[in-house]
Parts: C-alpha cells; structure tokens; sequence
C-alpha cells in the first residue's frame, strides 16, 4: 500500500501530464505571450478579485461596479484566445474539484454517517 | 501513465487506509459512542460555526460570544476523548493541506511564474 505523499506525488504528475493542464497551460501561454491580450485578461482578473474580496467582507457592491464587471466579461470573452482559456481554466477547475471530492469522501463518509438525519 | 482519475481514486485508498484517517476514525468513533461527550463536541462545533459564519458575513462578534466560544474551548479541551478527536482532526487536515498543496503544485507555477515580481 502506498502511503498517501506517495500517492499524491504520482497524482500531481498525472495532473501535470494530462491534456487537461496541458491544454490550459497552452491557452494560458498564448494570452501573456500577447500584451494586449494579457493587459486585458489581468484587469478581468483585477476586477474579478476586487469584486469577490468586497463580497467575503460583506461589503456593499455598487450597481455601478455590477455594470463595470459585466462589461469586462463580455469584452474578454469576445476575444478568441482569452475566452479559450477561461474555458480550459474552467475544465481543470471541475478534474481539480472532482479529486478533492474523491480524496476527502472518507471524511465525508465518516462524519456524514454520524450527523443526525434531520439536521 | 495512469489518468489523473484513476490516480485520485488510488490517493482516496491511501488517505483511508492511512494511519492519520484510522486514528482520526477511532477518535471519533470514542466521542460519537458517548452521548455526553457527542453533546459537548456538537455544541462546540455550533458554536465555531455560528461564529466562523458571521465572520465570513463581516457581523460584528460582541464580547460575549468570544467569551462563551473561549469557555467552550476550554470546556471541551478538559475532555480527554475530545481533545484527542481535535488533535487527530488537525493532524489529518495538516495532511490534507499538505495533499493539496502538492496536486495544484503545476497550476500555481503556471501562474506565478508569469505573475509580475512586484505583485
Ligand atoms: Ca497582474
Ligand atoms: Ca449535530
């Protein structure tokens, strides 16, 4: 029986050489390799993160912000290769939640089995 | 080279049979069996829960409930078969972290190595 480090290293390759991070890895290397691509890829980032950091903090977010955010959105995905890459982002993303659902079910199962059924 | 699923699956194998997930089990199991303690841990746990959601919420947190959850640390700290559950959880989730921090290991040098240094 492998022990978990193990496992995990020969996981992490798995991960490194699949097409999925691959593919991303492509994608993503093609929009920093192009200025104006990339410029415009890190303010939908900026904007993104500004946005999300407000919304944990509980603070307010403007009609104006809404507005400036979706404006972003909808010019970086008019522009092929961005737009490629948040789609390969978003395909890692759902291998890379799958895993870590899979390597914590025994924890889910061990305190799931326990919790009250009506809770 | 195995797919990134099957990899996931062998981890999974790993983490359960792994002596941090036993230990972490047989804790639980101590604490759950024992309808006192069961109370004391769920009581503990609401209470961290309670307050980890109006954190998350920016609510203010009065005096009093940093108050009451300090008193129910302690409480529960006293209690030899909970204070052991919570040592084994923390050891089982530093490995979890660890497992983490390992598998996104090629997304995070695809993203910092492209990353500005004065950022
Ligand atoms: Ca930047
Ligand atoms: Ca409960």
């Amino acid at each position: 029986m492998p022990n978990m480090y193990d496992s995990a290293y020969d996981l992490e390759k798995a991960v490194r050489e699949s097409e999925e991070f691959q593919g991303l890895k492509s994608a993503f290397e093609a929009v920093m390799n192009d200025p104006s691509a990339k410029q415009m890829f890190e303010n939908f980032r900026d904007t993104q993160m500004e946005l999300q950091q407000k919304q944990m903090q509980g603070e307010e977010i403007t009609e104006e912000e809404v507005e400036k955010a979706r404006q972003v959105v909808e010019v970086v995905q008019q522009h092929a290769d961005i737009s490629k890459l948040m789609e390969q982002e978003q395909r890692l993303n759902m291998v890379i939640n799958d895993i870590s659902r899979i390597i914590t079910k025994p924890l889910e199962e061990l305190y799931g089995a326990q919790e009250e059924p009506t809770e």
